[in-house]
């Protein structure tokens, strides 16, 4: 038997992603075939490194050779990937900025933000995270950060911000430039500035995220940040009781406006349920039940996940290292099925909204 | 024996106010006294129907009647109140603004206004109720009125609002003027004038206590409020977690600020823990344990209370009825504590601010 391209081709083109509904092939997602002897090698491609369809995709691609060509080939696969964009999001490097948003305040939108930021770099990508909230920055203390000062220099005659790295990813939030004990008494136009300079003036490098934690309600900062920075989707946090889903109701509205017109990749519930350690098998709905899966069907909008209360959560929060990062199995696992869900949203968005091959070849 | 008001006076003269620091009779509590024989009837003038030291200062006048005159007196005394106030609210006929305020968004601050409200209310005081929240409107849910719409009318040449009325108290909320499922995408000058609409184009009557539902954060709404409105004082809510209390402290830094200069009433603390109906014993300290009582000591404010989580808070906001109107007993007995508490420091800071006997006779 000799082994060639286009038969490999052939039984590849069987392979479908199940997330874009088109072929392998056809998606330009194999590359670098290798034959020797019955022995092949090749990649793929994947939109994202956080593609939870990765090992069914690989075993597809396994079972096709087999079936399509012999059980003898040898295969080797390399699964790799590079992230797509699809529109200039306005800030050089950044692939996909991604908005986490609420509408109500206090919902766990920053440690949604935090850990999905962190997701993400978990499985590969080079993740950037902003913290916009101007009057309440959690970023400082969630990384265990506060006293960070960022450097500066200047490169051709302007200032340009370093990120902080930390945990793997780049920093910035509002908080690294204001005094922690002083409050910020800002009117709206000198905040949209501000925030404005942590997406123009720092030197982010090649991302393929820039996750952005907003501040709660639909003001100042949102009406500048969606219009100044083409945002891939927004990520809206909420909690079960019907105050907050009004809330996030309204704020997604306002994404949703014709001027604005930000996807919504999905709901996510946080403070679902409480389970004492002593009661393992109870789940006390504190908040109601419910209330994020129908706000999802409301807006027709994927579901994301349930957050539970977990003492673990506020802790690792305020010792500086967010939950994602610590031993916490449920919780750690919920922030990276919510990672692997968010960038898969984002794959199918950028490939429905451009010429696939084209995506894949950037 | 031949009773007589100097007697009674003298007597009186011995009962102190135990917040005031001063004697009844110094502070013009006493008035009307009759005697018919050994019939004597007087009144005592409270700075505030909720005075939680109603009874105890009842107790205290029988005692010093029948120890300085006789334990033949028979005595009947009409506990009642006149609320005192210290400055011109910039409100015509509002005696008190009450701002509650809370830093970070979701931490509980209009389930508190709301039920803090009712509960000065339910002492006899006459309260309204302001919601600042122009991105979160709260009451129109809370109180079970979305749709409805404030009646207005011309005086002068004036629009004049007309606040609606429930469960006893007035409330204007920016909720009732705008879209429940729009979005409000204003920026701060929009907003401003806004929120300042509610104080000054509505018919609020008399009030006792004017309670304010600041939005979270330090921005427009909380510039424009205190600049434009004296506060008598502030309440703060805040959670048990640092990065709830990071962001209280700056909420509480602004109002601080010389330009500013809110007194700050107290701190109450929410979601304090969670008690399961299986195990009545444990508190479980779900966001840490003894954050408010740490910030309340920090800035040298009283410490008004915590709040445990119980489902009934948000089924009962949710339901449209707060509560404290409810048959909750730990509950509406924590919010009437809370209101007694507000009170009684709004009398304290009213006696500090101006000449007392002033106050009382106004």
């Amino acid at each position: 038997m000799q082994l060639n391209k286009e038969q490999v081709l052939q039984a590849l083109s069987n392979v479908e992603e199940p997330d874009l509904k088109k072929d392998l092939v056809t998606l330009n997602m194999i590359q670098d075939i290798h034959i020797e002897g019955n022995r092949l090698s090749f990649s793929v491609i994947l939109t994202t490194p956080a593609c939870p369809l990765k090992g069914l995709i690989e075993n597809a691609c396994r079972n096709a050779i087999s079936h399509f060509i012999s059980p003898a080939v040898e295969v080797s696969i390399n699964m790799t990937s590079r992230v797509t964009t699809q529109k200039n999001t306005g800030v050089p490097g950044v692939k996909n900025i991604i908005a986490v948003a609420s509408g109500k305040g206090g919902v766990g939108k920053s440690t949604v933000a935090a850990n999905l930021a962190l997701g993400l770099a978990a499985t590969g990508a080079k993740v950037g995270l902003i913290d916009a909230d101007i009057y309440g920055p959690s970023v400082p203390i969630m990384f265990g950060l506060e006293g960070a000062k960022p450097q500066a220099s200047q490169v051709n005659g302007k200032t340009r911000i370093e990120p902080i790295e930390k945990y793997g990813i780049k920093l910035l939030s509002i908080g690294f430039f204001t005094d922690p004990n002083q409050p910020v008494p800002w009117r709206g136009p000198m905040v949209s500035s501000a925030v404005k300079q942590l997406f123009n003036d720092a030197d982010w490098g090649e991302l393929d995220y820039l996750v952005v934690d907003l501040p709660p309600g639909t003001g100042d900062i949102h009406i500048t940040v969606t219009q100044s920075f083409p945002i891939t989707g927004a990520v809206i946090v909420t909690t079960p009781q019907n105050v907050a889903l009004a809330d996030a109701k309204k704020g997604i509205g306002m994404l949703m406006m014709d001027a604005i017109n930000v996807p919504i990749l999905g709901i996510i519930e946080n403070m679902s349920y409480f389970t004492p350690a002593e009661l393992p098998e109870n789940k006390y709905y504190i908040f109601g039940e419910g209330g994020g899966v129908k706000l999802a069907n409301m807006i027709n909008a994927p579901f994301l996940g349930e957050i539970p209360m977990v003492k673990s959560i506020s802790e690792s929060g305020d010792a500086g290292k967010p939950v994602v990062l610590t031993e916490d199995g449920i919780l750690s696992k919920a922030f990276l099925h919510l990672a692997e869900r968010v960038a898969q949203q984002i794959s199918v968005y950028n490939a429905k909204a451009t010429d696939l091959q084209d995506v894949i070849n950037r």
